[in-house]
């Protein structure tokens, strides 16, 4: 969000918006595609910033609990390709927050959708580390992260918690620490036997895909890791 | 607003749209006109029952109290005949709340304001005791409250806070009743004298129009009541 | 809710109450029976408007839930006879919400309860189109929509989403489009075979009554879904 | 509020009631008399500990900012005698908050509500110091805190911020620090001719007394402080 | 929470600091360890007070929903021996609130860390029943409720809500009624057959340990229900 | 605000922490000198975002209006030498915003409170316009933003608000309008005598500086507008 924000400034290419507006300007419009964490997130920290935010799910029970939970600061919408092109089309920023852990992302918004944005809106595809949410993203780097497509900026720089690489390290240690220990005291055959949640974290083994989103989405073998130990 | 709620179900006339929206469904679209008592209260009930609100004052340092108060769950704009008629035009509830104490309200949003919003959208001009600040509004009664312009519903009830008798009559008393005491007290000619607030508040004395903003809008003599006395 | 709130107007019979009140005039006291999507979302939009909300739930999981939710603005009991009638004896506006998918809504609020009522207090009973949970409630139609019992306005129109058909009509669709895009493609025996979220949603087929719950309720034979394909 | 809600335990006499209640258990009730400062303060601990909080007061314009701060969950009243018998018959916790700088504090809760109050039920006098605003509250220390009048808890220490220095010593060290600063340089006469705000603050000089409502609430002879310089 | 910020009155041993600050003076700190209900419950009565307050849990996805339930106005750390050292030293209330049902409490906060803490500052213990989280935590009585171990006060009573019997006996009886209704009409021993639920409940049964957790804790042997049955 | 996040950014020299945080892993510090309306809607972004901010001003009666605003999502601190320093040291950010219209800005934080700040910490002086509240802070352009004191980014743009011309263009026009048709329809002088208003916002006529503030602040001869006309 910090990103889009920054993004959305003359200097960077932007359309000269400030997200929060002003008493009487009207707010910067976010649409945000995905209900998941990324897309939480990002909505929760527009909706802060003051920002008229829209999301996008297709599962309606995530969205009740979506509207549970930002109570009336944020509307929510299904995902549909109706709906999903008139709030692109309305959006002075949009943050593509779709992933399937594994798979490559499906392509939401369409090239035909960005062409009918606004001229200086911008787009962050979170999603870009598997292939991206947003057909017109390619990715970027954090030295040339930005390009424009249509006259709307694409900001698709991959591995973007490296930005922020302080909180980002202590969030993964606080996430993994514990297996790490594990795996220090078991090593590693025994740990993947001893505990499935290791299981389902690898990806690869003695040579074999392991994990089968990644081995459908790349056409390749899958092995499965109980048959290789 | 719980009128405007009303008139908005299809057995009413309206749109047929829920104010609050349902999660996946977007929800409507209130703008009030006006951030004094009347507006600002309309808005918060538009706004707890979940619509999406913008509320049009000239006032900026209103508009800027009215941001902190309402923290992000309104959108506040500058009112200008632009912005009245792009947010009367999105809208499917409008609140007319603009008044001036014994003046003629001015008409804010005009005919061809009204001619642009969408059919089925619905009225609620509060100001209609001193003439209304909508153009296309025309005084009603409970018994018959509405009427179509243009396919827009209009309800335009004079004395509007009778459908709640029992709450306006607590309010009205609990602003009324130490004066009613002092009044009982003193007599009124003595009252008048000793409080100045008297002297606001009072129209006509001894055959004498006494308020001056009504005397100037019916284009007869005013006496102020320092004189009379 | 703005149904109920409508109906506390003096026009409709009620008791002339505003529900969010105005400051220093206590608001209007409504009870909310049952604490699914339907109680809750009466209870957002209640809280919203500004009045006193108790709701009632026997799910002591489902009210600490309640209770993260509104965050202070609700006041959740346990529902039993002892805090029923106490809750109700005190409403101003009481929303039944007690529904059991396919079944006959079980009757919380009884006669007797309705009798302890305050005189123009009012009752919509949403759970109506599976019999109502409050046992002086019979359906009404959108045209002869309320009647009174011991003095208290009962509203209990069959099919209340009609009043908005807007908004229903897109919630709904949300719900079912996907359902009946698979539908259309596979045809109905071979989607019900494949998909067994189908199959619960299916009431009679071929003659059969193949929902458990209402052939239970009205003590007819049932026949599974699998037992005829 | 906090030794409100301490004296509420069964251990120091009060009713074993938790303010904030518990999901299915309802909340205590608390009743805070003036919306000052203290008032204010008292609404908003023991909104956020999750009580039932009505709060009363004379002023219709504190009341409406009051509603505004407090957002829906706070209950304003208007202060009169009804109200306050009412509101006080069902609190468990009542805080009494109405000082008039330098006067003595009205007597707003008479014996007689007192004597209505619930068994167990907790009075906080915080006017105490000058000389309580409820009929029945007379001064006690920190050792020997609270005594009974017809079964009602009343806890009426004198220098009640004496409790916790830590935080009182700050605050009262922000307020006074830039007189402090300016009486030190400048001297005693001087700062008080120089500035109108110290003349304000000044109680006696000289052996008159220089404060007009300390001097009418005593039946002594006042003396401008500018007079006498 | 109510005990703690009594207990960090000057009166009490503690520090002297107001939980809820002044505007212009800090708030107290208060440190909460864990995020299960008497955890979630501490911290959302403290935030209402106006504290600072930090919680700490070992389960990210729980940290995760505390961050959307409390919207901003809690911090959360993963707990781990450096988060809780820092955070305890740093804090004038330590909340324990870690229990594991039926079996001893870890001891999450050192007796090392407890030397670290500041001198006035405050541990509620809540765990205490199950043996205490914090190192230094003994059980003490309502009557000689505290102690004090480096200066800083220990708050331990065992079977704490009993100070609030009024609230906590609506609560279990929220929570149990069904179930005696239910064992009255059957007998223990059908309504243990028939209900796994009782089953889980039951701690001793005919001279046998039926809880698992509680022989292992004791090193005593385990019989389940079943089997006796 | 957002430019302050992005500079935190390892990219942008920053220390790598996202100031909302992760659950678990604390956020950033945001430290806002000032509590008029830059530093208060400074404030209100950092809140929304999720950092803990603490805003520092001298007038105690603001202190408290904006804890009233922020409801116990903002800590205030009276601003002090002590204060200051203890809190800028703390910081991850500081924003700048003490302006006093048309006068130098007094310098709030000194070298030396810059020189004990974090490596990696970021400063934004909005208040450069006016010189600057903070020692170290000189004027730079958008195209060369930033430059580092003692291991502490400073941003310190002149004119900021142009980074988003759609947004401070309306906010501008909506400020001045009213004033420019005036100014058409009367001509300058005219529109001088006429209004007051005017004459306040003058800074040369004819020669002559008619500002008191910027004459004096420039030791330059000062002459009234109405001595001019």
């Amino acid at each position: 969000m910090q990103i889009g924000a920054a993004y959305l400034e003359k200097e960077h290419g932007g359309r000269g918006v400030l997200l929060g507006g002003v008493p009487g300007v009207p707010p910067g419009n976010v649409c945000v595609i995905g209900g998941g964490i990324v897309g939480t997130n990002a909505a929760k920290i527009a909706v802060g910033m003051g920002a008229k935010v829209t999301l996008l799910d297709l599962n309606l029970n995530r969205l009740r609990e979506l509207d549970d939970i930002f109570n009336g600061k944020l509307f929510t919408l299904a995902s549909n390709a109706y709906n999903v092109e008139r709030a692109t089309a309305e959006a002075d920023l949009v943050i593509g927050g779709v992933l399937i852990p594994g798979a490559a992302a499906p392509k939401i918004v369409t090239a035909s959708m960005v062409s009918r944005m606004k001229r200086g809106a911008v787009i962050v595809d979170v999603a870009i580390d598997q292939g991206g949410c947003i057909e017109t993203a390619r990715p970027t780097t954090h030295s040339d992260p930005s390009y424009l497509v249509n006259g709307v900026v694409h900001y698709c720089v991959t591995n973007m918690p490296a930005a922020v690489p302080n909180t980002s390290t202590l969030a993964l240690t606080n996430a993994t620490f514990r297996y790490v220990v594990r795996l220090a005291n078991m090593g590693a055959s025994a740990a993947l036997k001893a505990d499935p949640g290791f299981a389902e974290g690898l990806n690869t083994f003695d040579g074999h895909l392991t994990y089968k989103a990644v081995a459908e989405a790349q056409q390749r073998e899958f092995k499965s890791i109980e048959d290789i130990l």
